[in-house]
């Protein structure tokens, strides 16, 4: 049985133009490891494991998160203090399900305005600190480890800040910590504090946390129907778990194909959704691809692209360019709004005749299908990926279904996709040149390794 | 004598870790080969030529859209109707130099709200008019051929509901059209209607004219002070006349170096500026380099980046996944904002205490400067590029700089820099599939391409 959530075409996405035929060897090959990975990621003892934790969220009781949400709707503003998984899943459903001018509009009927400190940029933190009501406005702060520098420093100032102006009890009345349960710098300060926290499990890393209280508690405080986003991730794993075969399964095709286009040499991979409302979800997505691939020299990497925005900026290298991309166009098939396009009535407009009565959704779908059959017609691999509306059902469909698609990837090429050993050298560093006690070698160090960047210059 | 524009540095991206020395036979033939080009760019017969008019831009008088601006600034919104060139160059000045929130704030503080339709997607469409009183609110539509399908789409549906409200004799005093100043439907239609115009010469194409009305009318508008930015453009420009080797010439060795690294398999270049306001940058950057070099199976793919919130993303994967990129790190020495950290008062945040006493964008700085010595220390090609303000005159500086980048790499890799023939396919077939006359041929192709797409397909 369909559940609707989305459909899936791949005619022309099989590498060497259609050779893998169902019967060949290698699409054989290719179920047989997309069925192994499956069975490393669904295993009993790995689920327990670190890192495998985000496959249990859409099971998990929302409650907490909903009374948070219904909390945090009586403020004027909600500030979300986190960077990388902790904002970019927010952002994402935000963008998706909520007016495009949401701040903009008036907070008595759409639920607080919602800002987000994510960048370390003091010209950010301080416009949107002037943006709010300080006793009108709740902090969210959001890191799993409690110690991650942007979010620290943004939660000091912001949280000093709110303290001078309402002092300190009334300022713990608008705060909300998402962490670790058990471990880490705010866990302790919830527990010296005693203020309002919610738990990000300790086996769900922060780019697979969005159906935590990570990326729905400010959701539902806008009004996200955050109870239909966890149905449609749990629409999906259940469809999952029921397709055995490459043909029946949208993971295994997406992981499968992604893998084979890697190993011949296509190093990036385009996601260009046709639809405003999913601007962040590639964001979202590279993230996710980014960080959980890129690993040992492998990962393909992530391009962030918007139709038809990007046929006016990047499908003339799309086409043109070298053949190293694989790409994959999402249509929105019910775009809930319609505009019917008027007929000219200006004589010097009549060229322009073609659109009159034309509705605009439906031109832009003709132009997601103008663009992935060009692609097509030069022997660019494309994969067409069909939802029927953008709402938080279908969007929590996607949202599961990209991360398994990414685990999947990750086993296929033999890295782990929940670490990101990769991040670290940079952190020591940035400790080193702040200072920090106890990094006075990598402090060191990086100034050496800068040296060489500043020994050849230009100025003017 | 320097203009304080930026200081440039490249110590640590020169192909295969600096065996390219100044004495060395494939540094004096790139510097030659940049010196060819930059002839070719500068001859006196090119310069009357289709493509090269934007290099006249920074002489060019402002007068005209200075006038508009000021006229522009009494309406509470200015809708800018256009898609590519004709919407990123204003988005990324206004980005750059406005209140990150300018539209949630008092218009009678900082001129009108800036709306921009450039998809066309009718969720945004309806979204920003419902955003707007009709009565205070002017149009400019931007289109250089007056026939680009979603710009026209949305000037259609937009003209008719402002002529609806208002009536035609007042509507057309609220419209401002941007075109060629002799050819196209939109330069007709400004004959027909006498409405208010102003040119894009058609020697400038659309994503070379951020410097022409096309970017500048509505930042006039907003408070943007356009004659700096044209300035620093104009001191750019002396600038690389007057610097005649590779180390003497930014544009030069910015175009040089990208240039090396594509003959070395590096397919991608990473803009990874630190600093919330040159985020629209890189996408004004990626439309200029992915559309001026994307042909002939040749140009790398530019990768739109921000610091320090991609380092929760993609530094997992700049660092550890394939050696396939070239980074250029932006950084701005003077921020304007300080915020100093706060040390931490409560006893389970003493772990951070090394941030307290700590300015956020020294940090930030810190920040970037380790990404550079990480990836440097990994052998990664990367350059340092840091102004001392993000102001107009900087902004314009910068703007020009790119410009002249993009022409002679693509000079260098022997393609138009100033055509983009690989969209037009695209158009073709969604002409075809909206059965507009004459492309009945297209739509039949891509009917057909698009049926091999959907020849393999599952639905869930």
């Amino acid at each position: 049985m369909t559940q609707n959530l989305l459909k899936l075409d791949f005619g022309a996405a099989l590498p060497e133009g259609g050779s893998v035929s169902r019967n060949g060897s290698e699409w054989d090959a290719l179920e047989e490891a997309l069925r192994d990975a499956d069975g490393w990621l669904r295993s009993d003892v790995n689920r327990r494991r670190d890192g495998f934790g985000w496959l249990d969220l859409p099971q998990t009781d929302l409650a907490e998160v909903i009374e948070a949400g219904q909390w945090l709707a009586a403020f004027d503003a909600v500030i979300q203090v986190g960077i990388g998984g902790s904002a970019l899943g927010s952002l994402m459903v935000a963008n998706a399900l909520l007016h495009p001018c949401h701040n903009e509009l008036s907070r008595s009927e759409r639920g607080p305005r919602l800002y987000v400190a994510d960048n370390a940029d003091p010209a950010g933190t301080r416009a949107l600190w002037e943006m709010v009501d300080p006793s009108r406005t709740a902090l969210v702060v959001v890191s799993k480890s409690g110690s991650t520098a942007e979010t620290m420093a943004n939660f000091l100032w912001l949280w000093e800040n709110l303290k001078k102006v309402l002092g300190e009890e009334r300022a713990l009345k608008q705060l909300l910590v998402v962490t670790d349960p058990e471990k880490g710098l705010l866990r302790a300060f919830v527990a010296e504090k005693k203020c309002r926290s919610l738990p990000l499990p300790s086996t769900v890393g922060g780019r697979y946390s969005v159906l935590s209280a990570v990326g729905l508690a400010a959701s539902a405080a806008l009004g996200v129907d955050v109870t239909d986003l966890q149905a449609g991730a749990r629409a999906m794993d259940e469809v999952l778990l029921g397709a055995g075969t490459m043909e029946e399964n949208p993971a295994w095709l997406l992981a499968g194909l992604h893998w084979l286009h890697f190993l011949r040499g296509r190093n990036m991979t385009v996601l260009m959704p046709y639809a405003d409302g999913l601007r962040d979800f590639t964001e979202w997505f590279a993230q996710l691809w980014g960080e959980s691939l890129g690993k040992e020299g492998k990962g393909s990497t992530p391009l962030r692209a918007l139709g038809a925005v990007d046929q006016h900026s990047q499908v003339q290298l799309y086409t043109a360019g070298p053949d190293d991309k694989l790409f994959t166009i999402i249509d929105v098939a019910d775009r809930g709004e319609r505009l019917i396009l008027p007929s000219p009535s200006d004589a010097s407009l009549a060229p322009l005749a073609y659109l009159g009565g034309q509705e605009m959704g439906a031109m832009l779908q003709a132009e997601a299908r103008a663009t992935a059959a060009t692609l097509a017609s030069l022997g660019r691999p494309v994969l067409w990926l069909e939802i029927p509306r953008l709402d938080a059902f279908r969007l929590g469909g996607l949202v599961y279904l990209y991360e398994v698609v990414t685990a999947l990837t990750g086993r296929l090429l033999s890295v782990d996709p929940f670490d990101q050993p990769g991040v670290e050298q940079g952190k020591r560093f940035t400790y080193g040149l702040m200072g920090r006690k106890g990094f006075e070698e990598e402090g060191r160090k990086s100034t050496e390794a800068f040296a060489r960047i500043e020994s050849r210059t230009v100025s003017c």
